[in-house]
């Protein structure tokens, strides 16, 4: 069912003036409140298994129609023992300290005023995301666990799908006593709900996250007109420095691209210096090409390992997300600071050294929003940081960079007491 | 002198290269020796004085055959006493303790890894402002105190003057061994070059900052592409509660209103309670209008003081930045706070009372940058804070709100450090 634009535009409007009514119910709640909002979303999402898995049935049935890949047929499916992670993650959402209200910081100033830094929430979240319907759930509790009204868009494939849990996690939040308002989802396929949302619902709509592929992103971020958190790429890189341990070189290295290739955290570059390159390429590589991993290297590594494909510019600027594996010899650790400056995305970037003061340089001088030393990049994310949950890692610079948790989505607001003053 | 559009282009994206090579060269800098470029450019203000007078002079010149008001040309004058506080100011920023490098939390995760939120320089900072020549050394030393490179564009009355400033700053960092680069003044009146600035400059400019009145403003959150960190209007209420201390509630609201009038600290409306304002608003009134406030009243005020003007929907919305008060009685502290809700720009709040619980509420669930309890609106400043300068309130929600000191125009990143870990 197709909406007029002008119909949509009202539908739109009148989703972020209750979302913001809600955002301002929710802020005369407690954290006690909001946990209890949680569990009832959860117990919600278990009751309705049986509506959602049957609204899920139809997704995949016309997923098979428009013929979509095995890939994104997986990732579309809902099964009783996806449903019970999905619960079971809004249920560990709900133990998760609640940032709201908490204390970051306290003075007192000459003129005797008390001043605190408080967290507060951000408002409205705009949440725009492609084919898991798992996020529906994930992305709900994380804003509801920060005081947030969200509004939801679905990507298409998964409409019917988001719709089923939606409803199921609204009529856990009022059946606990807290507005169902605080989570609308988008209930219609049109493209143009976005630019809606993009624009800012006249003022009700605080922020933007996109969560999904390089295109969806960039449209977000090149068309938004309120602020984006946004995840873009990551183009991860480790430089092997000549102190690093080449057994601690080997596991991470295998471990940074084969754990899992196709999450953000891979690693999708290595760096070795010369010096060590002759001895540890090798050993490096030969575990990883058993393990079928493609490798790709520049002249020089060539001349240790004949056998690479040819590297050309473009594999230095690609996020492969598969068994792939770029491989330049640096000079230095200056040489592979200079690589990563020119290709990095700001993501997780990583040294491997025994030497402190190398390891100290790269931390300090490295621009990404993860830098680490003698570990995997696959730790780049919400849960292995000890956040509990997150909703993406952040490659900008504002607000919030690397896992965005439930208190990435919060602001802060100054809390002043005194006892009468006027300024002079 | 006229740029044609495309050499401006050139022009402006060679401005972005030169000022990231500079952000870069500047993470290689140490607080001691950005502290030692701050004195330096404060001592270049100092002997390059006379070409600086000269430079405003013309512009002072050009702003009378203009014909601007004298309020205009009273805060485009500079004169030997406002060049010796400008170089103090950057004298007392170089003071000021250095944000960048510092750890903001540090704890360890079950894998073994040490995970450290360290303050980064954002990179660029672009900052638009209009005409008070003295942005130009205000902004660009809290731009390098926290380790960022700027880029500046003034208003085009005061461009003689800002280029001077710029030039005299620029030398003093190369004499201390810092990238001039790091701080460079759009030289040329094109309106065009600002429409640059808001695209980005191809990934060269990390947010925009602009400084002046609500149009300029606006047309920034607008059009840019660019993170904004922007003050748009301070619309402050101060609500007398009905247990307010009746002095504090008269010696506020008058220092609130009356010590600046053209401040975005100033207060615009007061509320005040039912019950109390029979008693308390003709005695707050008073002074107000002996120092030649104007006041204007909502129906239930006048029935109280019969010779206020009527205050129209029109006011409510006001900022004035004049002698011109708001007044309407509401019926308690929801009333109050609904008010503020629909008419509030997030900027300072304040509340009169006696009675703690009253007090905490407000500040609870008002939203606004700054909450005050008993004390009045005019403190909302970066120096007032403790912060020693600031670039402005923000009144955004997203990464900086309120006072916008050197800690504000900082990031952080994650550093992570390990010992051989690979993710299982």
């Amino acid at each position: 069912m197709q909406t007029s634009e002008t119909s949509l535009a009202d539908l739109m409007l009148d989703m972020g003036k209750r979302a913001r009514a809600a955002s301002l119910r929710l802020s005369h709640q407690t954290a006690k409140d909001r946990s209890r909002g949680l569990l009832a979303m959860a117990d919600a999402l278990e009751t309705s298994q049986g509506e959602i898995l049957k609204s899920n049935a139809l997704d995949m049935q016309q997923a098979k129609q428009k013929q979509l890949s095995d890939a994104m047929l997986d990732r579309l499916l809902l099964t009783p023992e996806r449903m019970r992670a999905m619960s079971d993650a809004v249920r560990m959402i709900a133990g998760l300290p609640d940032p709201v209200g908490q204390t970051i910081a306290n003075w007192t100033v000459p003129s005797g005023l008390d001043i605190s830094r408080v967290r507060t929430p951000l408002g409205v979240i705009g949440i725009i995301y492609e084919s898991r319907p798992n996020v529906t759930a994930d992305a709900s509790a994380l804003c509801l666990r920060s005081g947030n009204a969200a509004i939801l868009r679905a990507g298409s494939e998964s409409l019917n799908s988001a719709l089923a849990i939606a409803t199921a996690l609204r009529s856990g939040l009022e059946g606990a006593g807290l507005p169902a308002d605080a989570l609308q989802l988008v209930g219609t396929p049109e493209r143009e709900a976005v630019g809606h949302m993009l624009t800012g619902l006249d003022g009700n709509l605080d922020v933007v996250v996109p969560r999904g592929g390089k295109g969806l992103v960039e449209r977000v971020q090149n068309d938004a007109r309120v602020p984006v958190i946004g995840h873009l790429e990551g183009l991860c890189h480790i430089y092997i420095d000549t102190d690093a341990d080449p057994q601690k070189a080997v596991d991470i290295a295998f471990n940074a691209k084969m754990r899992r290739t196709g999450v953000c955290g891979a690693m999708e570059t290595l760096l070795i210096n010369e010096a060590i390159a002759p001895r540890v390429l090798p050993v490096i590589a030969a575990p990883l090409r058993e393990a079928g991993c493609e490798l790709r290297g520049d002249a020089q590594a060539k001349e240790l390992m004949a056998d690479l494909i040819s590297a050309t510019e473009e594999d230095w600027r690609t996020e492969y997300l598969a068994p792939i594996l770029s491989i330049k010899v640096v000079k230095n650790l200056d040489g592979a600071l200079a690589h990563i400056a020119r290709y990095g995305t700001g993501h997780t970037e990583a040294i491997v050294t025994e030497n402190t003061s190398t390891a100290e340089r790269f931390l300090n001088e490295v621009d990404a929003a993860i830098a680490l030393h003698n570990a995997s990049t696959q730790f780049a994310d919400g849960g292995e940081f000890g956040m509990g949950a997150e909703i993406g890692i952040a490659t900008g610079r504002i607000h919030a960079r690397g896992p965005v948790g439930a208190e990435q989505l919060t602001t802060f607001k100054y809390v002043v007491r005194g006892t009468g003053q006027t300024r002079p």
